[in-house]
């Protein structure tokens, strides 16, 4: 099911705005928390920005390992990206017990370039190295990454096109309207050009 | 039907990652373009960050007023919204003929405090002053913005929250697929937190 993506449609992954997974790793620590302020900033080479509070665990394994990566979740893992973006990695990591990863049962999977963890149950991997960019990072919480890979899911995301079907529902990916409520693209229609007056 | 929405609340307007317009306005020139690449930054003060290609006949107006507007389309206004997305206010502006408004029957208002242009038949207008940033903007194509206000159609958010249901489906956000293939929140659900294991 999971199939490269070439990186010329690396945005295309996030280009509707869907929330995200945000992994991270250094030293032996990792977590992994929900994003839904991120978005491409430019096609080649692909490049996002994504914002990670500066009080994040997230965000102080990120910048020790110049890198991160982002899983995008779907309705299959409604309940698992809710809780992993409202539950704190450092309060865990400072209590001494399991990370976010054992302490809900989430599976991962080494990201093939950097290493660091991609979520299971997902349907699309982009792996990111860090731009360094302090003045926004400290400013407004806005990281900027260049893809260096990307893989989807072939049963949603195929030859560079999403397809969102009735048949593949529990597939699709979760946009957050706030406070743990969350939408999918039910239905999905080509736009024509409208003539001029 | 149109209604203030606090500014604490103005970020909800795009969290889910709808595709949008941004009008520009400056000196009696005028344009509307669509964006994807958008999102908050800041929940207080409400910040947005959005990318507008340095090409652009928007970049030149919105950088000569300090000022944009972000009007969010809805599925009424779908053909409309990658129309805009797929002509160049600049080339209209040089052949000396009407704006994207008048030659695509596009009505607009004056957003309240800095009299730019709103389009009508959406369902969530915020007007946004540019935060200076030459950096982000030249590297990136990334603008910063402040949200100085904000409104909603009453009849799909209100109170704060976005509620897309069966009943005002032509109501519903656009979320840009890739080539004027845009999908819509079908349905929405409450998440539930998971156990610890």
């Amino acid at each position: 099911m999971k199939k490269d993506v070439a990186l010329v449609h690396a945005c295309r992954l996030i280009n509707h705005g869907p929330t995200v997974l945000v992994g991270s790793a250094h030293a032996g620590r990792r977590n992994v928390m929900a994003a839904a302020w991120l978005m491409p900033v430019e096609f080649v080479p692909p490049r996002v920005a994504v914002v990670v509070d500066k009080s994040t665990y997230t965000r102080e394994l990120l910048m020790a390992s110049g890198g991160f990566t982002i899983s995008v979740p779907c309705r299959a893992v409604l309940d698992m990206t809710y809780t992993v973006g409202s539950s704190s990695g450092r309060d865990l990591a400072q209590a001494g017990g399991p990370d976010k990863f054992e302490r809900y049962g989430i599976e991962s999977f080494d990201s093939p370039l950097l290493g660091l963890p991609f979520v299971e149950g997902c349907i699309a991997w982009l792996e990111c190295k860090l731009i360094n960019e302090p003045h926004s990072e400290e400013a407004y919480d806005t990281c900027f990454g260049e893809v260096v890979s990307a893989q989807a899911d072939s049963r949603v995301f195929d030859g560079g096109h999403w397809s969102f079907r009735a048949d593949n529902a529990e597939l699709h990916t979760l946009h957050h309207l706030g406070g743990g409520h969350f939408a999918w693209p039910g239905q999905s229609v080509q736009a024509t050009l409208l003539p001029t007056r």
